[in-house]
């Protein structure tokens, strides 16, 4: 961000020096700003930084890419009202990447805040200011790879590292002066669509046809960070159509790569996406770690495998995808979508903070070495359709630098970078509504782990059946008794594809967290919960809270003094929310109630 | 149809005669001729004609439309090995349509043989040559009436009526020589769009407006049928808009037809599409009545209110609307749709004659004087998707000739123009399969009028929740115990709406049309049908024989000797319709047990 203006939501002027310089300019032009700042240029490689003070200085010291982030780090906690973040610091990834799933027509998939900031007519195509405005924010946060383009590449989308090369050049140039490398998303067929008789990862044709592709791509970028690919996934072509592994894929695409010291990212979302509802001897969430697991060490030293964050999609709530625990030889990527595709289109209120802590927590840091979002931005006034949906953004760059963040500071600092005219006590209200909506729309749509009731296609609002007889593999087979797939080893032993500890935790519905219940375990609709409720009164609970939490958030963020722009946009869509949570209570409630044929024991009303 | 030639399938000579010249010419041709046809042409109005016969001639007298009918009648007689069909004939309904929802871009809203014939690119766009072919099938059958545009009018086919009215009119005179008069579905709000003020009925500008429009409309097509209108439906304008009545609405744009000899044309297809799921004070199939039997009387002489044949959405098997039973001072149309929109879009076998047979005697035929069938042609090579989806346009026309038709008849008629060589044995095999397949397809999807579990959209396939919690007003709110809406006095009251025999009938389960059970009565899953089942068994064992009779039904076409073209489309099919039957057995059988726990009694396979 730039510190004295809303986080995103500004237009910069005209650049004349380097980032952090303009920063501090702005900064200086500020009254609050109460220490001289003292920059003190390093050379070399890397993209540390340390903070020095002084009783009237504070000393920054680093090369470009270290200054950059540092006056922003020190700039933050200034207006955060923290104390000086005196120490060294350096990042714990050196890829810290915003995944666009944006389509040369201008549409993004799955996105909710407008159109392409970079893509129309299928062609590039932008806004210089507000590429810099956009730079800047993701800068200021330690992002420093961007991958412009959707991971389903289209037809269109080839001429990214063919026709419209140039033009990615320029915009990797008003990239490249915050630090931001681009990424590209290739077709694992393009040679065959190209020409060539087939995309065999195996043919010697084919693989000069990359490294000539790369050599072209990177005499006009440089500094690409690489390409990413999502093969054999959901229609899209892969090595699997040539009798191929996904190393053999991999590491072809990877040797174009690796003389210009790129890498190769290749999405982990592979599953069978025909599934026959009949069929109980798949079990979707096993399918990555089936896939990718046997060929651990068989990557190149320049793949990284990117792998979600959960097993299945990006649910509500998810156990950690066992894979990111289980490839000792393999450079791994954590993706985490900041696009809410299933949990609330940046209509609902939905923070991630507290979803980044655990997810850090539970799968360790050490096996990780990048860290890649699918971003939540489009050419809405605000970049993120919800005002509030910028946190999350803000959330993981923070997470992405440093793993150990907390989620309270992270949002705090937000708010005060964001809003900065509320008044304390406002400040801490829309702080816990913040660090509470997850639970809140976890409550009132799918909670315990239950997931995928969701409208299929759309995805948002309430479906209980609607993916039940599909072939996306996504079921609860939901009966008059119980809900749910046992995923312990009596059952489909998902579990067993975990580390031991994790194992033990996971097969025993005593000890398995409360909010994956019901994604390990089949339980009846009588099962009694630790606090002893049984599940369906649980069930009922949830829901009805969670629509009563909604309004009441609606109650708080009425009284809080919002700029008009902001101000318009959250009343519309906390409206919005409250009907939402209102038809997820009542669709879920009434599905549970016509199969279950148990009341609500507190009276509440629930449709038949 | 030319009749030695199969019906509907054909590339016409260039017509040099009067259509029953060359039909008779063709005859002549072929070697099954046996008596000399000697026409008698006499002057006057009407459709009606005359056949005697003596030794070795056969009369046919009528003026140029009776000799057309009546030439295709005695060679179809002859062709299926019928007597001649002495004595007077004259058609029930001097309207006999085809209502097409054919869009100017040339696609067909819900049609499944193709695109459209007359449409593309956004104008008037044929081929004479299949023009000509699809007229003279239509008039082989007596259809006198074709809507060429969608009801839903969009934008560019406002052009209809204003800038592509001389392509219409070329297009008019096509059809002319086979006796059919064109018929244009308009926009409501056409003036507002062409700019004036509103498109209020009461508003004399606007009066005038549609004068002045259909002067100009006439001035081309002199015997233009009329106009076709969905107002105030699904989205569509209408004169709600403007606090107006649906009388108020037609009887403005009567008015403006009125002196052309025009009739307006009223589709009654209302009911509120927002429908809250939750509200049980609104029953759909009572929305039509509701509108529309207030303003009985009300409408001008030359307006006709058009009625679907059911009170819900041409699903599998519904009673028959009660607007068609109650409208004693208001001239109706009936409505049929043909387009298998949701019986099985032509992939899977569901013959109409049946149906059209229940229909009319249960509507006794004086109340109506009008028979429209929404059209089930496109431009595929065989006109129809599946050939044998022709011979449900080819029984229209038998029963709105003569609602009194024989629907074995009919059926084998269409078997020996369309399958001349088939022998006796074969074709009565084919008989048979068709006149079943409409129970068959009943049976393996919603048996016992329950419908609407089919998948919402693109409405193929099953979803038994699909339309559960949407705004659709099509609930059975199936649960642990029963399923299906009470319709009776002691629920939505519903069979009120129906004269007393039928409501009496309707009103108590045991005298109920059986297949028409879940229609009107909720009932438990245990609740003992009249041979002694239970409601659960009864709905395992259709879906189990419905599935296994289309399974039967691939065995006996595989072994018929369709012209090898059929052949392989029947074959295709035929294999699609056994995986949709397997399909909708499977899920709607799952389903079932899901909720009630009951097994099947003969230990069948469900899968749970």
């Amino acid at each position: 961000m730039a510190a004295n203006t809303l986080w995103l939501n500004e237009t910069l002027p005209e650049i004349t020096h380097t980032p952090y310089e303009t920063a501090l300019a702005e900064a200086d032009a500020a009254v609050w700003f109460p220490k001289r700042i003292c920059l003190d240029r390093l050379d070399g490689a890397g993209e540390a930084y340390t903070v020095s003070e002084t009783a009237d200085s504070c000393i920054i010291s680093g090369n470009d890419a270290g200054l950059l982030y540092g006056v922003y780090a020190v700039l933050t906690a200034w207006r955060a009202g923290r104390p000086i973040p005196v120490g060294h610091h350096a990042p714990a990834y050196a890829l810290r990447m915003l995944n666009c799933w944006d389509n040369m027509d201008g549409s993004i998939e799955r996105g909710y805040a407008g159109r392409s900031l970079w893509f129309d007519h299928d062609r590039v195509e932008y806004d210089p200011e507000r590429i810099r405005c956009v730079a800047s924010s993701l800068a200021s946060v330690g992002i420093n790879t961007v991958c412009i383009n959707n991971v389903n590449v289209h037809e269109s989308a080839l001429s990214l590292i063919d026709g419209q090369l140039d033009e990615v050049a320029k915009l990797a140039a008003l990239f490249r002066a915050y630090h931001i490398r681009l990424l590209l998303s290739v077709n694992f067929a393009h040679p065959y669509i190209a020409g060539l008789e087939s995309a065999d990862p195996l043919d010697p044709a084919v693989r000069e046809w990359w490294a000539k592709r790369a050599d072209l791509v990177y005499a006009k970028i440089p500094d690409l960070a690489g390409f990413l690919v999502k093969a054999d996934s959901e229609g899209r072509p892969g090595p699997y159509t040539y009798g191929r592994s996904h190393a053999d894929g991999a590491n072809m695409l990877a040797e174009a790569l690796e003389g210009h010291g790129g890498v190769l990212i290749w999405r982990c979302f592979v599953y069978n996406c025909r599934q026959d509802w009949r069929d109980r001897g798949t079990d979707r969430p096993m399918a990555a770690y089936e896939h990718y697991h046997p060929l651990d060490g068989q990557f190149a030293d320049n793949v990284i495998l990117q792998v979600k964050n959960g097993p299945f999609d990006f649910q509500v709530r998810e156990p950690i995808s066992p894979l990111l625990l289980s490839m000792p030889k393999t450079n791994l990527a954590l993706e985490v979508q900041l696009a809410q595709e299933y949990t609330g289109q940046q209509i609902d209120i939905y923070s991630m903070p507290g979803m980044f802590r655990e997810t850090w927590d539970t799968m360790g840091s050490e096996r990780i070495m990048a860290a890649a979002a699918v971003s939540n931005l489009g050419n809405d006034r605000n970049y993120t359709g919800h005002p509030f949906a910028s946190l999350n953004l803000y959330a993981f760059g923070c997470f992405a630098w440093d793993p150990a963040s907390d989620p309270e500071t992270v949002t705090r600092d937000w708010i005060h970078l964001t809003y900065p005219a509320l008044i304390p006590g406002d400040a801490d209200r829309l702080l816990e509504l913040l660090m509470r909506s997850r639970e809140v729309y976890e409550k009132y749509t799918t909670p315990m782990g239950l997931g995928w009731m969701i409208t299929p296609n759309t995805h948002y609002g309430p479906s209980p059946e609607g993916y039940e007889y599909q072939a996306w593999g996504t079921y609860h087979r939901a009966d008059r008794n119980a809900v749910g797939i046992d995923r312990t080893r009596k059952g489909t032993g998902y579990t067993a594809q975990y580390p031991e500890k994790l194992q033990d935790l996971f097969e025993n519905p005593d000890t398995c967290p409360e909010n994956l219940l019901l994604f390990f375990h089949r339980l009846r609709y009588d099962a009694v919960m630790r606090d002893g409720r049984t599940l369906i009164q649980r069930l009922y609970d949830d829901h009805f809270e969670g629509a009563e939490a909604v309004a009441k958030m609606a109650e708080v963020l009425q009284c809080l003094p919002f700029p008009q722009e902001d101000a318009q946009v959250i009343r519309e869509r906390i409206q919005a929310q409250i009907r939402n949570a209102q038809e997820w209570r009542d669709v879920i409630n009434t599905y549970f109630h016509r199969l279950s044929g148990v009341d609500d024991a507190r009276g509440r009303r629930i449709y038949d």
